[in-house]
């Protein structure tokens, strides 16, 4: 066989780069449920129809075959994989209403895919890590305002650079539009979203060709430049002379985001008109977010208020949520050499072999060390020692265990000693009772100096 | 939207039958960690040539196309979706053998994908939670003498019916059909593998089909009648009367996991000579694993060593590995509803809510709960306590505080109070100091009375 090369778009991490990816996802994990917020995993295919129905991404959706299936093995719409969690969520709630709590607190940290053309930031296979409250025809606003600082919490517990999450108001930006006089709201908000791409002479193009004339693209494009990370960026918007109802409730609830964001963590979150998110079912508050330094990566955990995105007869399952795009971050870190983690396995010792003969004794002293929650391995053969001290520094492993002479064939505690190979320095021990310092116990992230 | 049906062979759990199943990975992870084990994530996708490589799975493969992909689009090959976690590990060794450390200890805990006709114990989507060890050229045997008790260690640790390993060795198969006489010797094993399926009759009938006598093919049947729990299988197999040099190299190997195995916890490994594993890798021991009371699922555990499973050019990998089947144990005793989580979700303390406009005074109590290490949420509407009440109840939430009139538009951290709502019990409380009893700051999993 020749040797396989990596496959682009599909990202893999060497075992110490896992770690770390572990250790976030624990992190994110125990935040989440720090917030009372309940796991589910969904499949990862969904019918084919599902994936499609809201259209735009009907070109990223990867298809399932059996190799061997006949035709009629396949009938009906045939599968895709899902490529974000929240479709994949929406239909898990309808499918399990009756036997679910509304509302429904719920975090959910798997793979997607999407068969985008791959490039730094987008990838054809990643992780996200969502999390959703959705309730059952009714969910009180509060919940938008308290999404976010779940999400910076649990952002701000991971060694990566500060985030700034950009808020924006559904209903301000179409009640502005409305009140312009402009008929198809939605379509100026796609192309408002286009404005990271085209730029503002490229948006002003696309909505005079929307049917705006230049007054209201102008008005479009100022409303659009208008951040700031307290309140007043309400005196900004209606200093632009827009007058709407909707535009008040709009104005209203991203005030109530912000003061909410403002008194938990001043400058954690901002208004910012410019946050559109393309996506049709957003009906409120909407979410993104900057890596400090990073922001030219685009956002790293969006989100938003949905109302009709899952219903089923007359009940309808409004939600709000955001999701983190976990390989989007770690990439990004990982390629800048960003994040250290303490050793390259969890072993925190090895027990040295002095000879074949030994193995059981040196099992007895590493499962003793394991029952105390000492992560432990026994050299995997009796050669020199020297070379057994190589593979425990080759690893970062910090302390390697010998086993005495007296010790050999017999049942005498006594006379065992422990290593710190970092210094050489060498202390009797004992396995039922030395302890390495707690710095030492398991691999430790860190962000690189 | 009418309401979406649960797809076959594609398992999804409620949220608190997936807290089980994560506290039950988080527990193999912790066992596997203890022994040194680096944990890897492949990408779910390999080009299916290579999945195809070790022929029989061909029918069970998922088939991936990008739904707007054109045909130079998806040149080459293909993609499928992987349907075990050894063939992606065997492939990630060979691309990246020179960044990683050997002998290499590493665990992986991963869904997988066979379009099989869904049945119990057989899915279309599992988990597989998968150690193995890889040398470079070498791998010495105790290895295949350690896995098992990793392997025993783990499952022991988890609220589960007791397991027995059954293992046995290629060689000590392979040498006895050998010393038969028989021609192809992998094709008896292929044709013993199916004893459970067909039956000895069956398989008596397979093995003259495949040119044995009636002499040898009962003498095969009689081999795979032996099973003992101790050494003894060797004279048990030695009084057969069939000599090879490679039956006495397996009989020698199989001795010492059995012994070793023993001496760390007898009754849990037998030696079973009915064990053939059918895929033609595995060369020396291989394992299948059987839950107590269970026995007609099949094995919940499976693998062996393999020494030819990855090479490039004149080097080899050897390794030996078990994969837990993580998906058919939990769906089988979620099936017969023999485990239990003590709540339905993480939170431990409901913060109740006197008026919307405490809400701010309810979070800071909140946060500083959760700054602590007690998941927390505040109640979602201020309506009636006996209502919030019924809130935590309905969840099992175990505890919920009472902030007092006295404290509201106070800063006084006085007269709070938490109670029980199992015992009804209220005791004053402050936030900086209140802590549950240990059982209920987390929901514990365990098996069902």
């Amino acid at each position: 066989m020749t040797r396989p090369r990596p496959m682009s778009g599909f990202p893999e991490w060497l075992p110490q780069q896992r770690m770390i990816e572990q250790q976030v996802i624990d992190s994110l994990r125990s935040t989440f449920e720090l917030h009372g917020f309940v796991p589910i995993e969904t499949r990862a295919v969904e019918p084919l129809d599902q994936l499609l129905r809201k259209g735009e991404t009907s070109k990223e959706v990867y298809t399932l075959r059996r190799l061997q299936g006949g035709e009629d093995d396949e009938a009906g719409p045939g599968l895709g994989l899902h490529f974000d969690l929240t479709v994949p969520f929406a239909r898990y709630v309808l499918e399990n209403a009756g036997k679910l709590q509304f509302p429904l607190r719920r975090y959910q940290i798997q793979k997607a895919w999407r068969g985008e053309r791959p490039q730094e930031g987008r990838y054809r296979e990643f992780c996200q890590a969502d999390i959703d409250v959705v309730g059952q025809d009714t969910l009180p606003f509060h919940h938008e305002a308290e999404l976010p600082l779940v999400i910076g919490e649990a952002l701000s517990a991971l060694p990566i650079p500060a985030v700034t999450v950009h808020a924006n108001n559904r209903k301000l930006a179409e009640g502005f539009y409305l009140g312009l006089g402009v008929a198809d709201p939605a379509a100026v908000l796609r192309s408002v979203d286009k404005l990271d791409k085209v730029g503002p002479a490229g948006v002003r193009a696309l909505l005079i060709a929307d049917g705006l004339t230049e007054q209201q693209a102008e008005a479009c494009l100022a409303l659009a430049e208008i951040v700031t990370d307290d309140g007043s960026f309400a005196d900004r918007v209606r200093a632009l002379g827009v007058k709407h109802e909707l535009l008040d409730t709009g104005i209203e609830e991203l005030t109530r985001v912000v003061d909410t964001a403002r008194a938990h963590a001043p400058g954690f979150l901002v208004a910012d008109m410019r946050i559109a998110r393309g996506l049709d079912y957003y009906t409120s508050t909407v979410y993104e977010t900057f890596l400090t330094g990073h922001e030219g990566l685009g956002s790293i955990c969006s989100g938003g208020r949905y109302d009709t995105l899952a219903s089923v007869g007359n009940t309808t399952y409004p939600g709000v949520g955001l999701s983190i795009g976990v390989t989007r971050i770690l990439s990004r870190l990982f390629g800048q050499d960003l994040l250290r983690v303490s050793r390259d396995v969890p072993t925190c010792v090895l027990v040295a072999l002095p000879d074949e003969e030994s193995r059981p004794a040196c099992n007895a002293i590493a499962a003793t060390l394991r029952r105390r929650g000492i992560a432990t391995e026994v050299a995997p053969e009796p050669v020199k020692y020297g070379k057994q001290i190589r593979y425990a520094d080759r690893r970062g492993i910090p302390y390697v265990w010998f086993m005495t002479a007296e010790r050999l064939g017999s049942e005498a505690h006594v006379a065992d000693g422990v290593r710190d190979i970092r210094s050489g320095e060498q202390v009797p021990a004992d396995p039922e009772t030395w302890s390495p310092p707690a710095a030492d116990l398991r691999p430790e992230i860190s962000a690189a100096e």
